[in-house]
């Protein structure tokens, strides 16, 4: 496997391409670090962007939902494109112009499939599951065939891809002069401390890993 | 002007509907509390999904970019789906197929359009400055033509739009004896200490409503 996608008409970073990249490496980072993704299918010459979470396995994104959605359904053999994105700070600068945003974005490009059989099916989401919050598949109750049957999972190999960053100061430095506050406001996205469901136990621990996932600053 | 937009094939929410509202108020608070926008088109019947902030006066939406950028220029006309997406909480349940989402999602539909004329350039970019950071505008150095001239500024009214929200413990509550851990752990997006421009002189004070913002919560 190259260590770049292609770099297509489609895919291309054109503006500011300086912050951009078709490295794997950089695409797989952004991916990883941003469960929630928008997918965009386009029916009958419509575009619709559907907010879902997707994980990955290798040049492999998955994403899914209920079986008898529309857009699964529709997104079939379908081109899709599925954009991650994260801001990571407002860039206040001395001039309306140089305002910004620091984030990491990354745009992938596939043809949708459905994943087909239940065993598939199965696995698939234990990934899911693992991938987000390693160690607990095995301490669910286990899935039931009409759960599997009721889910739909798609898959798309990533044909093009390009990633965009920006991580600077304002770039209007050289107006350091101009009499106003200038720098970034960092954002972030964090996980609180863990909510008990009503009915649980009062004393049932936090399990170690959700612990630990909390405190790591990461969503995954 | 009605209280909701009009339910059609292509905004009526399908699944999981009871989580769903076309109300204006519900769909303003999501899109309000959500600066980070993915804007959906086709371009050669193949879907893009560009993330960018959006800003909102009334019932019309704006977005904004280079004015040399493909995105707006191939948008012009042409249908749009622009999608704000917030994730409030991973819900933990006893079955795989209970975990799920807390989240705040709009998707609002419309015809994309590109502001014509300097002044009405500058006018929206004003909006756009004060809406994130109110008082902000007076304090910037003034825009130049050359600045108005290479930003594009696109507006859509809001055809159809529809909002989902779940913010809910998890669903499988009657299986509440299953001995393993459930509950929601709250994710939240926030805006850390701002960090000075290099340059800035050392004695230069973050501005009051800055700090306010920093201090309040939320994004904007």
């Amino acid at each position: 496997m190259t260590e770049s996608y292609p770099v297509t008409e489609r895919s291309r970073v054109r503006r500011a391409h300086e912050r951009g990249s078709h490295a794997r490496a950089d695409v797989y980072a952004v991916l990883d670090a941003s469960p929630l993704c928008h997918v965009g299918y386009v029916i009958d010459g419509a575009p619709y962007v559907t907010p879902t979470l997707q994980w990955r396995v290798g040049d492999r994104v998955y994403w899914h939902g209920s079986a008898a959605s529309r857009f699964l359904r529709a997104a079939r053999g379908t081109p899709v494109c599925l954009t991650c994105s994260q801001m990571d700070g407002y860039v206040m600068a001395r001039s309306a112009f140089s305002h910004s945003v620091n984030y990491r974005s990354a745009m992938v490009f596939g043809t949708a499939n459905l994943l087909e059989g239940e065993e598939a099916i199965g696995a698939a989401l234990r990934d899911m599951i693992e991938d987000f919050f390693p160690g607990r598949w095995e301490t669910l109750r286990p899935m039931t065939d009409q759960e599997r049957k009721a889910t739909a999972v798609l898959w798309m190999d990533i044909e093009e891809a390009s990633v965009k960053v920006r991580n600077a100061p304002p770039g209007d430095g050289a107006e350091g002069d101009y009499p106003v506050w200038a720098g970034v406001i960092p954002i972030r996205t964090v996980l609180d401390a863990p909510c008990p469901a009503p009915e649980l136990p009062a004393d049932m621990p936090v399990p170690e890993g959700l612990a630990a996932l909390v405190a790591s600053g990461r969503l995954r």
